[in-house]
This record gives structure tokens, C-alpha cells and sequence, in this order.
């Protein structure tokens, strides 16, 4: 997905929000402003917005000082989502469709998302799991599920932390010797990296690689050799997140997105509507890749 | 007031807004934003943010080839205004008190803000007028009458065209040989000029100037020296709109501001809520001139 006009004032927005969030230091706060502005300014805009969200936040740790602004909140909403496990864990065990079930939990955990809304507390996440059961969504997870059944070689594409969590729920119910499960290579907003899978759980489990790159999405060409050599031998991708879409969308591959609709802009390109999930083959959305910007 | 730093991301929403607005050209769009970024970038910060507006607008005018991009939308205001002129005229006659009522209809009419929405139509304004009456003001009409009676020379700061009827309502109210109305010295965003003042009757009732700037406030540096000398010989200065509080609220001088508040930051500024109407003199308001923007 291109970068479109309406992106841009939400940069800015962005760049601000993780500015104060770091740093109480105006003066800081200011000159993440003016750096942002003056990127923004020259960004090539066929490429993707986490390709911007990566420098943005490149920018804001350069000048908070600190290499992970984030780790606090990525801390605390592990901890919270791996309380909120055993009787999630519990509830999909007593699910008639246990697939569905931890699938949808798995969507609904993708509010964790910092780079949305920095302000985000536990009760958004409560009643985004509480309501993921009776949603509509946009997409078919039965799909999925039969995709899933005939695959040898399963990626999945992990996205924030504390959404890990709720991942790992989802990844009890495939097939453990097929999937590798991957995370971002270093520290960026709120996403989730190795030492995070490690906390979830998710190590115990599955093999899980890292994509060896800081964007919030993954941008292949910019990824490790491992990650890519694990990405084009799959038969299958299961990516989580609005960020691994922005990314992906485009690719010419075997992609299940599964996200829940943060942002207008990805909502349209997608044809959902905001808070919408998302469990959908790539090639079964209406991607309106050359969408105009008016 | 200077500009905050959320006034900047705003920035970047308003130009692109602005750049839709008066072309379909989406290279042109695309030029607007990024000159934009990159002049937003060097912005001092302790101007207020009508002089980034009337930059912003130079921007938007330069790239769109067209010295008064709204200029129909303007007409079409002013010609809607007019329309609903003799029955508003016929309200303000029949009102107990006909110096409130009219104040309440210039000050409802000050919604007419293209730089706040681009995408305003009649119902927005019929709506404001409606309400008018029975809101809760900040401030004080009786406050502002009495001062009124007791002045010799008053200066009227116009806004947007079509409010500018409404204002010619409230103007009937004031002694016609005191009263200078000043509008904008050349085309910015909505803002009336003085072929508006023509268009709206009011160079028929008292004496009117233009201020021989394109901000869209009254940014006295670089008003002419004859609406200086009108400013500072004034016994009271009535105000409309965001633009001329923004650019005048630290100016030790008898202003009352009169606006509707439909921006965030102004109404934490001024200590309201977004929609009040503000009828209230400069001493009165809780300005928080200091006020730190985290």
C-alpha cells in the first residue's frame, strides 16, 4: 500500500503523540516536530507508511535518548494479557469451534497499538476481547482454517506486545512443527520483539526468528536473510496487524491478514469499516491499489 | 496567543484540506503539502497561527494558480446570509432586548469558517442561528452594551463573509458614526473583504476599511498605518472569530472578543468548551499565556 495524502497530517499527529509520550522536555518535543516535518517533507510516498512510522520513531529515540521508549507499556500489557490468559485459554477450550475462538481473540488483541493511540488503557482491551465472540467480520476464518490444515510451512507474523499474548492462543491451535513465528528486530513503539515472545510464551512453543529490521510492518527488503528465506519458502502467511498490511498488501504470496481496523485510511483501502476485524485472504480483498488521494 | 504544538499537525490537515479544495490536481496537492511541511518546519513558534494560516495560504494560492480559491463559496455565503437577512432583521425587531439578540446572531454567524471546514454547508449555519438564542455565553452582552454606550470610536474587526451579514444585523444595533468595520486588506481562505462589505450593505451604514493584510486575523505588523492609527484610537475594539483572538489576545487594549470556538486549542486558551459562543472582553478570560504544551 502507497502512502496517501490523508497519511500525512496523521504523521505529524503520530510524531507528536510519541514526542510527549518519551518526553516530557518540550524542547526535545519540538525538535522531534521540526526533524519529522522536514522528513515528511522529502518522503518518497510509493512507499509504505510504516516505511515513515520507522523513521519517524528512528527520530524520536535519537532524541528522547532512549532506545525503547515503549518498554514500559510493552512490560505492563504483556503482563496484563498473560493474567487475562488462563480463563481466555480456558474459554476457547470449551468453544465449539476452538479454531474460531482463538483466532478471534487472537484479532481482537490487535487494539494494542500504540502507534494509534498512546493513551490506550486496559478497559479498550477488555471490551475488544469481550466483544470479539459476537462481531461480524470481514473475511473468512474457515478459510483460514482449511488453508491452515493443508499447509507444511506456516509464517506468522507477529505485531504488538500484549497482542502476543492473545497470539499465543491462537498458535496453541496450529500445527507447532509447521509454524515459525516471527517478531520485529528491534525496538519500535510497542511491538513486539524476541525477548517479548519469550515473556508470552511463544519460544516454548514455536521456533521464532526475528525480521532483523525496526519498521512497525515488515518491508522485505529490509528484512534479514532468514526472515526473507522463511517468508518465501511458506505456504502460507498469517500477519498479524495494520502495519504488516500497509507492508504486504501488495506481495504476491499466500497472505491471511488478520487486524482490527484502526485508521480511515486503511478501513477504505480495505473496505471495512473502522473497529472492524479483519481474517481475510489478501486476494479476497477489494484492494484499491491505485486508489486517488482526493 | 502563540502556536502550540498541536496547532501543527492541524497545520498539515488544514493545507491539504485547503490544496483539495481549490484543485482536483493531485500533483499540485502534493506540492502544496510538502512546501507546507517544509515551511511548517522552520515556523517560529511564538507567532500565532494565523500568520502559519496566511503562509500556508500564500502556499495554496501560488500552486493553484487562482488569487481567491474560494471566492464562490464566498459569494454563495454572502448570498445565503442575505437571504435570511429580512427575517433575522424581523427577529432582532421583535426581541426584548434587540442589542443582545443581534450580538447572539453576529456572534452564531462567525461558524461560517472555511479554514476550520471546508466542507461547511447551509444546515451548519441555519443550525448556529437557531441555537443562538438559547445558549450559554461566555462572557457578557450586557458587559459589552454598556461599553458600547460609553465609547466614541469603535472599531468592528470582520471575519468570514456570509457572517458578515450577520454582523451588518449588529451593527443596525451600534450608533452608525462611531463605528469603522475593517476587513481583511486581500483575499485569505473565506475571510471578507471589501467588496464582501459592498456585497453585505455595510459600507451603506458606517465608514469601512480594509486592514491591508492576507492573514487571516489582524496581525498589526503588518496591518496598513490608517488601520493602525483606527486600532489604537479606538475606545473599544469588537473582534470576530478565532483569527483576530489568536493574533490580538495579548494586545493591551479594550477588545472584546466575539466568536463561535471551534477549535481545541482556542477554547482550552480562552477556558470554554468547543461550540460555546464567546462574547467577552479581553480582561475577562482566563488566558493562559504561559501555558505549557505538553
Amino acid at each position: 500500500m502507497k502512502t496517501y495524502y490523508d497519511c500525512i497530517p496523521c504523521f505529524i499527529r503520530q510524531a507528536l503523540e510519541a514526542a510527549r509520550f518519551t518526553t516530557p522536555d518540550e524542547t526535545v518535543q519540538e525538535l522531534v516536530l521540526r526533524e519529522v516535518l522536514y522528513a515528511v517533507g522529502k518522503m518518497d510516498l510509493k512507499k509504505s507508511p510504516p516505511v515513515m512510522g520507522q523513521h519517524i520513531h528512528r527520530i524520536v529515540r535519537k532524541f528522547s535518548g532512549s532506545n525503547d521508549p515503549y518498554k514500559k507499556v510493552k512490560d505492563h500489557f504483556n503482563k496484563y494479557a498473560l493474567k487475562l490468559y488462563p480463563a481466555l485459554k480456558e474459554m476457547v477450550k470449551k468453544s465449539p469451534n476452538q479454531f474460531e475462538t482463538a483466532a478471534l481473540i487472537a484479532t481482537a488483541g490487535n487494539i494494542i497499538d500504540f502507534g494509534v493511540n498512546t493513551k490506550l488503557d486496559q478497559s479498550v482491551i477488555d471490551k475488544a476481547i469481550e466483544n470479539a465472540l459476537s462481531e461480524q467480520i470481514v473475511g473468512s476464518i474457515k478459510k483460514l482454517h482449511k488453508a491452515v490444515s493443508s499447509s507444511k510451512k506456516i509464517l506468522y507474523l507477529g505485531d504488538n506486545t500484549g497482542e502476543i499474548v492473545f497470539d499465543r492462543l491462537f498458535i496453541e491451535q496450529l500445527p507447532a512443527d509447521k509454524v515459525i513465528f516471527a517478531v520485529r528486530g528491534s525496538p519500535i513503539i510497542n511491538d513486539a520483539t524476541m525477548s517479548d515472545a519469550v515473556d508470552a510464551g511463544i519460544t516454548d512453543l514455536v521456533r521464532v526468528i526475528d525480521n532483523g529490521s525496526d519498521a512497525p510492518g515488515t518491508v522485505l527488503e529490509e528484512c534479514s536473510d532468514i526472515f526473507r528465506q522463511s517468508f518465501w519458502a511458506a505456504d502460507i502467511i498469517i500477519a498479524k496487524g495494520q502495519g504488516n498490511y500497509e507492508t504486504l498488501s501488495n506481495e504476491n504470496k499466500n497472505i491471511f491478514f488478520l487486524l482490527k481496523a484502526k485508521c480511515p485510511v486503511i478501513a477504505e483501502h480495505i473496505g471495512c469499516n473502522i473497529g472492524d476485524i479483519v481474517v481475510s485472504q489478501a486476494t479476497d480483498l477489494q484492494l484499491k491499489k491505485n486508489k486517488p488521494n482526493s
